[in-house]
């Protein structure tokens, strides 16, 4: 581990739960020393990793002699009260619970449904082929970016982001789910207030340096 | 609503994501107004519901003129930063990642494979019958509850409860998991360890209270 790193991080370069903490660390000015787990090897689910995050999920990300941290949205919760500027939260209480719920809406009812072990089972007890699989992802992903945009178009706290004119978690979750979403070819014509928001989010450096197709392991462009 | 009440709540007997707010606000001593929405006949798409609730999703918690706030581990961080004794989450930074990472295991991870629109959707394009229906949440809920088991049973915080001697959010996500594992005739003998834990909080009043067949619209016992 290099010296001046803060944090080792078990990372893939594809996965959003990485690109969300990517986007993070870099918003806080922290570094971390990548290490590259390759979910297309099932590398995960080797002893090797296995002895360094014992339920085998990435990102994991490890702090000195603390445990490997699990989880997201527990380690932007985590960098947020380790660094407190630039903040990934507003200041009010119901500011910080808009916040918080619009991250919940895209991470806590979307993601879930489109890991590799959800593809597998369906492939086996489902019947899926790909066809399947992709009509599952984008039912899942667009149902959840219309009504996302449903919400951000009618509510009065929404700026160039997606809760006044900073970025916050919520716009760190958006653009890890629409990264996939684009990689499916949905499109975002038909949400344009999400559309502004991901371009306005392209625009800063800490989300343009966590691209997930900048980082190891990524096909070339 | 009646004028002692700090909330009002649109819920549901059985969902989990319900469960939890009500264990949260008894534990902090809040008294909020539950609102029946019946999910069994889709009330949540209702015109009348959608109008208090755009996103069409309970729980939903109303403070006065507040906009209603959506997802269960948003109220719970909003009730927390409310009030603070007793506290949901430890006071040192590693702690409470610890505990965050741990809820989020098993609410952002499990709880969103088992909503009724995956339901429908496998129905109709999975050729899900009620069986391959009960085995996907068998599936989903028992994977959850043994990887938490390893965790566990494995990190030397875990105590009385899943942090420590006191009950915190994560205590409060997984009583609301196994009570949905239970329904489905899911025991807790290969994970003794959350079967303890969750002895230990059914012993308290802020748990009990909030069990779903104590609630308006559940089947009598």
């Amino acid at each position: 581990m290099s010296t001046n790193a803060d944090f080792e991080l078990y990372a893939f370069w594809r996965t959003a739960a990485t690109h969300r903490v990517r986007i993070a660390l870099n918003m806080k000015g922290l570094l971390a020393n990548e290490r590259f787990v390759d979910l297309d090897k099932a590398e995960q689910t080797s002893p090797a990793f296995l002895a360094i995050s014992p339920a085998g999920v990435i990102p994991a990300l490890i702090e000195d002699s603390y445990p490997p941290l699990t989880q997201s949205m527990a380690i932007l919760e985590f960098l947020e009260e380790k660094v407190a500027d630039p903040p990934l939260l507003p200041s009010d209480l119901h500011g910080r619970a808009r916040v918080r719920s619009i991250s919940a809406m895209l991470v806590t009812d979307t993601n879930p449904l489109l890991p590799p072990r959800v593809k597998k089972y369906l492939t086996l007890h489902g019947g899926f082929d790909e066809a399947a699989w992709h009509a599952w992802q984008v039912q899942w992903l667009t149902s959840s970016l219309e009504s996302l945009e449903r919400r951000l178009a009618s509510e009065s706290q929404t700026g160039e982001f997606c809760h006044g004119d900073h970025p916050t978690m919520a716009d760190i979750c958006l653009v890890s789910l629409v990264f996939r979403a684009q990689a499916l070819q949905i499109d975002l014509d038909s949400t344009p207030t999400i559309r502004d928001i991901v371009k306005n989010c392209a625009a800063l450096d800490a989300f343009a340096r966590a691209h997930p197709l900048l980082q190891e392991g990524a096909p070339s462009r």
